[in-house]
């Protein structure tokens, strides 16, 4: 045990991770974990919020998620994988929490408010999903977690957070939860590879860390660029440019990018010598990632005994802050 | 183990048991008890969804609440008791059923809608109380109770509870959860001794169990009868007279009763004496349960233990349901 700082992370395993994961978070981890106290929560229960009634695509989706995490490099010894449905003492932390929680302050939560509008729930909004923020409270709190990293449109669920920290030390007979703040990625989100800004499996416009040889070349020849650079000689834009944006992203050399860009602006520099740069620095990024990944998915009996001594170590870190704020609440622990 | 029907009934410890949960549940539970497999739930959790500020209000009431139980005859070695609080399966459940519930149809449910009414929620509504209909159908649903002893104003839990049973198991590989039916008490609702509908300690027209002698002759000698009936002679009514109320719900000579209420209709029979004949029916039920209650809350280590060894039971039972919805789900169970 280290003195470093608690991180809590994780992803709704929906479906296979993809390279806006990597980008956004996956990389990010891979680094932390020498240097913190790295949990990624599987979460299964998050995911189950807007899929109910499909739990099939929820669970099917735990050891793709786990494959992916090994894939790019997330070390089991450094960072506990774990499941969310398999650590009670989050159920139970968000079943206390949601009593000091009203329904106007969730509805009000500007995450859920954009996320109920684009899923289209309006009064078909399972109760479970008003309730999430709560339910990531209790994840976050349960690790006792320092840092959490996030995108800034999820800066509204550790302000919800640190409210329910807030309320929840107030009641406790000493203060048991731990404030946290969130991680930044210095990365802005990745846009899919029609240029769309959300990039996901549904609207066919992602390269999962899975994806072929002859998937990346396609996607990269598919790219979006610059509907206006009709001939090489032209000068053409870098901005909302998704070549360049994933050059940004991915090319271990920013002056050759700049460089690149310097030229396509002023013209002189085709669309497809700029692909063919992007595609080689992807194909060399996913081919280890793939192969090992390849690897790790026929061992499911390997991901799930990892995923278990992950959630074994969890359980215990979660289960002593439930005790904790059981007593501190005045609740007896029987067992 | 036999194969008798299962019951699950509880409280809500948020004060001690009175003459009105003496008539509406606990008397019927003491003879349920003999041949059905009862379960009662001390439930801590779901007296939290309206105290989620004054959690020691329901910490504090847990053992006066056991105290209770075993002083009117509850028998631990046929009934288990045990605490909410301590069954992690019932907030898991409740979180898989929050996903499959509306909020339109909990915000529908009449009693959700009364209650809400009655305790002046509004818009300060915690999320808590909005589930709570999802979290009794946890606990329902979790024991696998086929039978469950409500007053007609909790039937819309008994509808929504099946709802929840019906979509659960066309969500899972086979059906899991078992369909359960009201068990309507016989008795309606026991006014308080001023003649208010509603009986309880914050308006201090009740009598707890552990009522001392003086208290009851005080309760008796203010309880409400009928405001016309001025002399002895004059005839009186024993509709809506709360004195006629109890001797109903307590004497055990129903002729002698049926009597007294003739007499008192043509006239000629006192107030006095009415009161006189229920204080007697009182003072003789009451003295060996406040007795017994005495002994029982001096015990603390005892009561503990019993809740203990009857939320050990009742885990096992849950933690196996929860099991198998998990798989169903397919969901993996990792410990």
């Amino acid at each position: 045990m280290n003195t470093s700082q608690t991180i809590l992370t994780g992803d709704r395993p929906t479906g296979q991770l993809h390279l806006g994961h990597y980008v956004g978070s996956l990389r990010q981890r891979v680094l932390l974990q020498h240097d913190h106290q790295q949990f990624i929560l599987v979460a299964d229960l998050q995911g189950l919020t807007d899929n109910g009634s499909n739990p099939q695509k929820i669970s099917s989706n735990i050891l793709e998620v786990m494959a992916d995490y090994l894939a790019v490099g997330i070390d089991p010894q450094k960072t506990t994988i774990c499941l969310q449905s398999a650590l009670p003492a989050l159920a139970e932390l968000s079943a206390l929490y949601m009593n000091i929680v009203t329904v106007a302050r969730v509805e009000r939560n500007p995450t859920v408010k954009n996320e109920i509008a684009q899923k289209g729930f309006s009064r078909s909004l399972p109760v479970g999903f008003l309730a999430y923020p709560i339910s990531q409270a209790a994840d976050i709190t349960a690790f006792k977690a320092e840092l959490v990293p996030v995108g800034d449109d999820q800066l509204p669920m550790i302000e919800q957070t640190n409210e329910i920290v807030h309320k929840m030390n107030s009641l406790t007979t000493t203060p048991i939860l731990q404030h946290c703040k969130a991680l930044l990625s210095d990365v802005s989100r990745l846009p899919g590879i029609d240029g769309n800004a959300k990039m996901s499996k549904s609207l066919g416009n992602t390269l999962t860390l899975s994806a072929s040889e002859e998937e990346i070349h396609r996607a990269v020849s598919a790219m979006y660029t610059d509907p206006n650079h009709l001939r090489v000689a032209d000068p053409g834009q870098t901005e909302g440019n998704v070549v360049f944006t994933y050059l940004d992203a991915f090319h271990a050399d920013k002056a050759f990018v700049a460089e690149m860009k310097a030229h396509y602006r002023r013209g002189g520099l085709g669309d497809k010598q700029c692909k063919n740069a992007l595609e080689t620095c992807l194909q060399e990024l996913l081919a280890p990632i793939r192969e090992r990944r390849a690897t790790y998915i026929q061992d499911k009996g390997m991901l799930l005994a990892l995923l278990r001594r992950g959630s074994e170590r969890a359980h215990e870190l979660t289960q002593r802050t439930l005790h904790e704020v059981k007593r501190g609440l005045g609740l007896p622990v029987l067992f």
